[in-house]
């Protein structure tokens, strides 16, 4: 059973030197139980004493900065390639540096680069032998000899980081002139004792502090900046920082073969998330991890021996700790804190295995990015709110927190009004569902990709969003795609990665396998879909009777005839240039479908051109645009699949898939139980407390018949983003 | 020297029995100067002795259908693959002949099964041992033994065509009953020796013809039909029809090695034009071409030898000739038809080198798909010739003629009268010039692709013109891209391959190379792009001053961290999923650039969204939807590079890309010499007859500036689609 804090209460506020009085006043206004310092704020003595329980934040590997200043050698590495450069002779200079921020990299100097760094032909792949180019430390430049004219170089070298990352984001956002942190490295174990007597000096200054919230343990996430200092590439879940020569050098012993420079820059793309992983990268994070989880159990071993309760951040650096693995519980952490934006990052938290306290930190941060004159912090925090409620009914979490400068909130009165308001709602949700989950229908959905619970509940954004001009870097953009839709379904959702499918098949109680993403992504398989096993036990899962959806690239990977490998089971293949001279299957859109019931008007699948056409006589085709396929269905032996376009998150797009989810599990009939006949309404029946919920997302007042059950139904008309309980 | 008919006349006429009177009106109201018949029409002796030359039409494979009723074993044959199949067992049944029209192909029962088909596991890729499959010919069916579950797999295997393609064509258009024609394969001993004794009585019985107009020689193009005879696979460039047994043991006793079903059936994909050519399929073209030409030098000498000429029509049984290859002039053919339908059509023909005639068959045809009630041939027509003429401005042709069944024509008398008026502007065109071309600026292209020679001017059509819903069937769209704008540009224009380069490089008076073609095809060039060779060769043409236009997917192959294999040149490189979390470089669309000077309210590049981005800082972005990049331009050492999303023929984008090519090519100060400022307009200078004409391609009247070749300019005001010559 779940060791809970206190029920009614369940808020955590960020406090905030100064603002004391507000604290107190805050604090019974949302109804906050437990304050906590922010980076960048300190609790005075006076907030210690308020009666609330104390969090403590810390970041470990950022905290001490005499340290790091005297170990410049023990700083976080990562390996980067420089930018292509096209010779034009037979030799060539690359400053490798170019195009990176020399404000936050340096160039390893202490470990032999011809070693560590490699010289590559990328016009033939080939690597460029030691003997042929040489790296000059005083120029920080490398002369290739006897290059090709016009074949394209790259140096992959190594880095010391000599900013860290969250500081560096933190200094440009609020225009801070303290000085910069360094983190450092625990991998070396001089570091490593050094942390751990640090820590140990922590908790024993911190005697009122009733938990300490780690943020988090060793290793940042990777966002890389270029030579102005602007995001160049954002890995949010990426092991890229994850480099010391020490781990190399154990990984060679341990696994009897070294790995490359090339096995991390990855041609340039670094094993990016939507990279689908090679064995050798897969190996590095699983080393990786296991040492995050050494070094994590450390810590809360100390933690516990004091008496104080660990709460841990998923964020900042969090790379290796990977929370749906088996090595995460052996930490033995009390309480689990993620950032939410919408539905998908609640059940990232809500979904994790175990029974940890887990705690919401909800956007938006007090920060100045979005509490500034003319910011508009209220619309932010309702947008959010609204899809996170809508899969907070399929998955609940403990407590609600938030974080940053609380004087900057303050000044925005109606966010605060708006802020104990869903204190509340989060409270009567909590109350009236009698400590259990809602009920769920009988459908067990598995997402498969080439992550597993590598990635489980990890946003895999399209090109479709990249294009998108919003700010000049690249984020990672919340709630666009089907696991947004997916999120709020009454469904069990697990995850399956490829190389589960090829050892051990599908699980037994598997109904519908999900498979979306960009084609070519880790998120779609990519080559994967070539593997002879996975394809044959997918193609079987399906015909003795189970669904499959696919959306976006399912399945597609080039490869003896067709791009969709599942061609034959989704009845569509797309247009890749090899079949511009064959025809489509002439296909007429059904005017009535089981999946396509509830939509009036249309959807709006986010792109007008899918290239994706029907190739078998026996697709039903459930919406186009031209030739375009942008939805279809069919039956595969026993069991049928369905193929949509894309599935951007709305609510016409998640009822599409709810009704799909049943389509293909060949259970219509189970629809109707605790269901609302109006997509922009939901409710959810939770059995330990016999309390139904039903709520409107929208922005406008909606009647909606709601579905029991026992097959009776009702009226209701709901005011807007109101929920109503009933018993 | 070209050897001319009659300079003033040079109208070729269908002519129909019962039609007399009005062949002889309309000769005189087109000014023809030739009668011929055509598919399903005869000439009557009445017809003959008008005084009129006399084309008279015949396919002699086709032509006598007596021998092959009787020689079922020398029709074309052909490689067929199945429709791929998922074996749920471990055993499964094949039909191959399932999805394919039963009256258009019959198994082929003569040669060993074991010998020549072949099944493949589609999963693996791999080839099922003889041992394991058997075909029943009494069944028709083949059965597969030891199948994995959930692989998949297809029938390689061999058919005779048994329904000529053209007289199906018809037959289905024409809902005629008369007796199906079936062709022959002259590769036959025994049925060359029957073509040429049935040849020589041809030419004995035909004393008044002038002109044998041989439509064409040995092989029709692919167009391939599902079981309902519906088009399923159309390449009109294609040598799928050209099999036979003893082609294929010749071209094994003669390389050395077999060519497998595989080579011809290419994963399903046939090696239809968008494809990149196997180095075993381009042999066995070059094969097919080798006995096609001495098959039509065999039939010209007999031609000359009975005191005619011999005309070609560049259509149906036109496989093998390749009129741009050395081998075609060796046939000694005197007059070249070709049907058009716009410019890229006419510069098809007129381009092609030799002294021969050449004539266009303009289209539409008169034939019921067109010309029925309802039907609108004078739009099309116009429509038609507004693009022939404006191709026509830059390389002339020497007759124009129509075919098909006069007397449907004559129910549409706005048409006959709109075809005078098309005569005689044609024959203005001819005597103005004063027999020459117009003048041409000093900027010499290449188009490069997988093909060159083998395909010049033949229109690349992409995935988004598949996609239109136009006919179910597939179609070679006429005038969709690039070509089309480039046919009409006063440059000169040569095509080239990759091979080619690969050999001897880029040749040294080439200005600017063209690569446009969708991703991944031919068109293109696919894997050509990762040949070291030929990536550096372009690269360092551009690098020494030379230009290069991409479009589409220009240089686009996946390989060592590009797709664009000249990202580094065009600055610009395409999301396939490998950089969803790397941010584009930060770019602005050009204020102004001497590109997009005639830019009047933007393009239209025919789509939306390229998934096209800057990647280098040094791109000049010149149109933009959102981070989709239109079009760009970059220099690259003392060369120039131009990028569009794609070009679809219209006015404007033809602009865009004579302004491209000058800007590549450097010579932006050329332009103005015999150039109109109006992009509805266009004129070219004929030194032979020191005459301009100047016209206008729309259906508005328009005012445009015509600067001359001395700098100076003048105002002038055109009616709708006229021209107008001025010394």
């Amino acid at each position: 059973m779940k060791t809970k804090l206190e029920m009614s209460a369940s808020i955590t506020l960020p406090a905030e030197v100064g603002e004391e009085h507000m604290v107190v006043e805050l604090a019974k206004k949302w109804g906050a139980d437990a304050i906590r310092d922010s980076d960048g704020t300190d609790l005075s003595q006076e907030m210690l004493d308020l009666g609330l329980q104390v969090y403590s934040t810390t970041c470990l590997v950022r905290a001490e900065q005499t340290y790091p200043r005297q170990h410049m050698d023990q700083l976080p590495q990562k390996f980067l390639m420089s930018d292509p450069v096209t010779a034009s002779g037979r030799a060539l200079v690359i400053d490798p540096m170019s195009g990176f921020y020399r404000e936050k990299y340096v160039l390893d100097l202490k470990h032999a680069a011809d070693k560590y760094w490699e010289v590559i032909n990328r016009t033939t792949g080939e690597r460029v032998p030691v003997s042929k180019w040489k790296f000059d430390p005083r120029t920080g430049k490398v002369t290739i000899t006897g290059t090709i004219p016009f074949h394209v170089y790259t140096v992959s070298f190594l880095v010391f980081q000599v900013w860290d990352t969250t500081s560096m984001y933190n200094h440009l956002t609020n225009r801070w002139d303290k000085p910069r942190v360094i983190s450092v490295d625990p991998y070396h174990k001089e570091c490593w004792d050094h942390l751990m007597a640090y820590y140990d000096q922590y908790l024993a200054a911190h005697p009122q502090t009733d938990v300490v919230r780690l943020t988090t343990l060793a290793y940042h996430f990777a966002v890389d900046s270029d030579q102005d200092s602007v995001d160049k590439f954002r890995d949010w879940t990426g092991y890229q920082d994850t480099i010391s020569v020490p781990a190399l050098e154990d990984f060679a012993k341990e696994h009897g073969y070294r790995l490359r420079a090339e096995d991390f820059v990855d041609e340039g793309y670094y094993n990016a998330a939507c990279r689908v992983p090679s064995e050798r990268y897969l190996a590095w994070m699983e080393f990786i991890h296991r040492f995050v989880v050494k070094f994590g159990k450390a810590l809360v071993d100390k933690t516990h021996k004091a008496g104080k309760k660990t709460a841990i951040f998923w964020g900042d650096h969090w790379i290796g700790m990977e929370p749906y693995l088996p090595g995460f519980l052996k930490m033995g952490i009390d309480i689990h804190v993620g950032a939410a934006e919408d539905g998908v990052a609640l059940r990232r938290i809500s979904d994790t295995p175990g029974g940890l306290v887990k705690e919401l930190r909800l956007y938006p941060y007090f920060f100045p990015d979005v509490f500034r004159e003319g910011g508009d912090p209220l619309s932010e925090s309702v947008s959010n709110w609204i899809k996170i409620r809508r899969a907070l009914l399929r998955k609940p979490v403990d407590r609600l927190g938030y974080g940053g400068y609380l004087s900057l909130a303050l000044k925005f009165p109606e966010f605060v009004d708006h802020v104990a308001e869903l204190c509340d709602e989060f409270r009567s949700f909590k109350d009236n569902s009698g400590g259990g989950e809602s009920l769920k229908a009988p459908v067990k959905v598995v997402v498969l990709n080439a992550w597993g619970n590598w990635k489980a509940w990890i946003n895999s954004f399209g090109a479709p969003q990249k294009f998108l001009v919003k700010r000049p870097d690249v984020i990672q953009v919340a709630g666009t795609n089907l696991l947004e839709c997916l999120a709020g379904l009454p469904v069990e959702v697990r995850f399956l990665s490829f190389a589960e499918v090829e050892k051990s098949g599908i699980p037994q109680d598997v109904d519908v396998i999900i498979n979306d993403g960009d084609a070519e992504t880790a998120w779609s398989g990519g080559r994967w879909w070539a593997n002879p096993k996975v394809v044959a036990k997918v193609r079987q899962f399906i015909h003795r009777g189970g669904g499959f959806i696919g959306c976006r690239g399912p399945s597609a990977f080039q490869h003896q005839g067709r791009y969709f490998q599942l061609a034959d089971v989704m009845g569509v293949d797309k247009e890749t240039g090899r079949t511009l001279q064959s025809a489509t299957v002439p296909a007429m859109v059904a005017a009535k479908h089981f999946i396509t019931e509830d939509l009036d008007g249309g959807a709006d699948f986010g792109t007008r051109e899918t290239f994706v056409y029907v190739c078998d006589p026996a697709t039903e085709l459930l919406a186009a645009n031209g030739l375009h396929v942008m939805a279809a269905a069919k039956a595969y032996g026993n069991g049928r699949s369905v193929f949509f376009g894309a599935l951007p998150y709305d609510l016409t797009n998640a009822r599409l898939l709810h009704r799909a989810i049943f389509w293909a599990a060949g259970k219509e009939q189970e629809l109707r139980n605790w269901f609302c006949s109006n997509p922009q309404t939901d409710c959810a029946w939770y059995p330990m407390s016999q309390k139904l919920v039903v709520v409107n997302h929208s922005a406008q007042a909606q009647a909606t018949t709601v579905f029991r059950g026992d097959g009776k139904s009702s009226k209701i008309t709901l005011k807007p983003h109101a929920s109503k309980w009933l018993d």
